[in-house]
């Protein structure tokens, strides 16, 4: 196939691009580089030293033979580059990464929350709208979020995208399949409930074939492929903005940090390694819905864990002790999370557990990156409500 | 109180803001003008010749002795300049009408559903963050559609805003209160649906008070205070894109134009008079929600039609033909509508109906005007796919 890769620099698109790749498939990096600029703006980088975009393309040719081009391009702003991508390159699809992804960046400000609705906004529908004016036939992949569904305490399990209800009225029970009712917690995650109303009409009025991934907190740095050189090396955040949760903890382990534990810690979040992130994405390639399809919806996630039961199961591997903070987001103190998973598992996803990668993941990266930490970067700092 | 009217040059917040100022409120309109932009680029003009904004608010003076104050400020880009509007008119509440409000403009091209996604997102979201940023407890009151809801074939009644649902699961049946799920029609109805999203999450997380009005298709033109000085008269759309369906049957009864019935003209929609708009807007001011309530959300209509029915009342008023044309939109032929409305009867509104003002508005806007009339601007021209 020949891919665009949206957001192809970033921490799930080079890997993905670099998967896709070796799988044979021609691929095409578009990227603005805006998550290395933001790298600027908050005076951190990454644990991991990551190599400039045409170092890793150049590496990448050089161990693989394998070419993958690039283009600086901001597809929120740039319509009509974007439409003459489309319409010279002729892609098969086009897997969107390419949106602004963390939820504590996304409440920093007022500016950050501005940004955070533009650019998500804009460049989910530009890319909706160039595919219908471009006239080919094109499968679009988008990474959305678990975040859509928000956090139920119910005890029923999350389905995959859409909710079969039953709507009593005065004479009968109606019977209707939506589209998961959205609760998300934040600008970020709310820009992702309302990419899932773009992608509904223009699959219903221009008959697009679009599959939304909705997935959890990634955790895990390397691949496969990023493994393969050490300047094909993938990003890893530990700052109190991008690091996720469970990067932070084993960083925070490997430079004998307290394990910052937001809250009561009872929040139980839905967890995937990026090896496992990147097999998904060709599994929803491959399995691409046929014009006139509803949008397919797969929830891309492998394990849930309480982030209390987290910080312990680090914390006895490593001796680091936990500590409470005060949680900056505006959340439920516990809730319970059960989420279907059975249509990637059926398509062949074979998992990577927290058991299995845990200690590798500790001592291949953070302990040995530890050096680059800046402690300073670690605690939270953007508040949900002032 | 003092308010703010958001989009107060046009179709709707022009005599919003006329009968808010009449109430004794303290009016300011902010308005970029873009409606008559839009005259411009679409090369027609309202059909009742409207004054310019400063003609308007200078005849209003003269016969009120009220002062309606005016800045040409683009919400949707120029943040700053809004949100030190708010901090130095310190509003009780605001009144959202600045979104591109025609669903065949939203269609026209990619440069229409760009503009229109642009504006209208921007436009909501920029006023929700500035509201937070101003720390002021301001109400919001929005200007929806009934297109948020799609339109039913199923004999439900469409309720205020919110569904009771019933989830089955394995041991028992969940009930949850959820956002009516939305099935937007075009581009223009979509914005509305994640203006809704918008309102859920600041609602949500910031504890905004927030009311979203659902409103279905306006028809009439004058209200009691635009009727007191020709100078005061409303904006009357009659071209294929922004000419709301009575109206235009209106206008071409007036011109000897037959009447034009999209399809089948099996679609049942809802329709309210401006007058009872305008009212309407008063109540919602008059019953904001508590801090902490969840999003206040009223159906703003009267009554539901046929179209073809229409089209033969105003056939059988003035024996005008009908005529059938190709429906330019991607909709169902025919589809029942019945709509609650009982939040605003309850708080007093007394509707006007088509059978009392229908003939009135005939004589006194269309036929009146109908010299202004260019011809060649009433056929559809925006598909919805090509």
């Amino acid at each position: 196939m020949r891919i665009v890769v949206f957001g192809g620099d970033g921490f799930c698109g080079w890997p993905t691009s670099l998967h896709l790749s070796n799988l044979g498939h021609e691929v095409k990096i578009v990227d603005n580089l805006s998550r290395r600029n933001i790298d600027n703006e908050l005076e951190c980088q990454s644990l991991t030293p990551i190599s400039t975009i045409s170092n890793r393309i150049q590496t990448w040719k050089e161990i693989s033979n394998k070419h993958i081009e690039f283009e600086n391009l901001d597809i929120a702003t740039e319509y009509c580059r974007l439409l003459d991508l489309l319409t010279n390159y002729k892609p098969d699809a086009v897997v969107h990464f390419a949106e602004q992804r963390a939820a504590p960046y996304s409440m920093k400000s007022p500016k950050h929350k501005i940004y955070t609705v533009q650019n998500n906004l804009n460049a989910t529908h530009n890319i909706l709208c160039a595919i219908v004016e471009s006239g080919i036939d094109i499968h679009l992949v988008h990474l959305g979020t678990m975040g859509v569904y928000g956090y139920t305490t119910s005890g029923m399990k999350i389905p995959e995208g859409y909710l079969d209800v039953e709507i009593p009225s005065e004479s009968t029970r109606l019977k209707s399949r939506i589209l998961y009712p959205a609760s998300p917690g934040s600008i970020y995650h709310m820009t992702k409930t309302q990419d899932a109303l773009f992608f509904q009409f223009y699959s219903n009025n221009d008959g697009l074939r679009i599959t939304d991934l909705h997935q959890g907190v990634v955790w895990g740095t390397n691949t496969k492929e990023t493994n393969l050189d050490e300047r094909l090396i993938n990003r890893f955040d530990y700052d109190g903005d991008y690091g996720t949760v469970l990067n932070r903890f084993l960083m925070q382990s490997a430079i004998d940090f307290p394990l910052t534990v937001y809250g009561s810690g009872g929040q139980t979040r839905a967890f995937i390694h990026i090896q496992d992130t990147v097999k998904c994405i060709q599994l929803a390639l491959e399995n691409a819905p046929k014009s006139g399809e509803p949008v397919h919806i797969f929830n891309q996630v492998t394990e849930t864990f309480r982030v209390r039961d987290l910080a312990e199961l680090v914390a006895q591997l490593t001796g680091t002790p936990v500590q409470r903070v005060d949680n900056p987001r505006i959340e439920a103190d516990e809730n319970e999370l059960e989420v279907e998973n059975e249509k990637f598992m059926k398509l062949g996803l074979d998992p990577i557990t927290l058991s299995e990668g845990l200690l590798m993941e500790i001592k291949q990266v953070a302990e040995k990156y530890s050096h680059r930490c800046d402690k300073d970067k670690i605690m939270p700092k953007s508040k949900w409500r002032n």
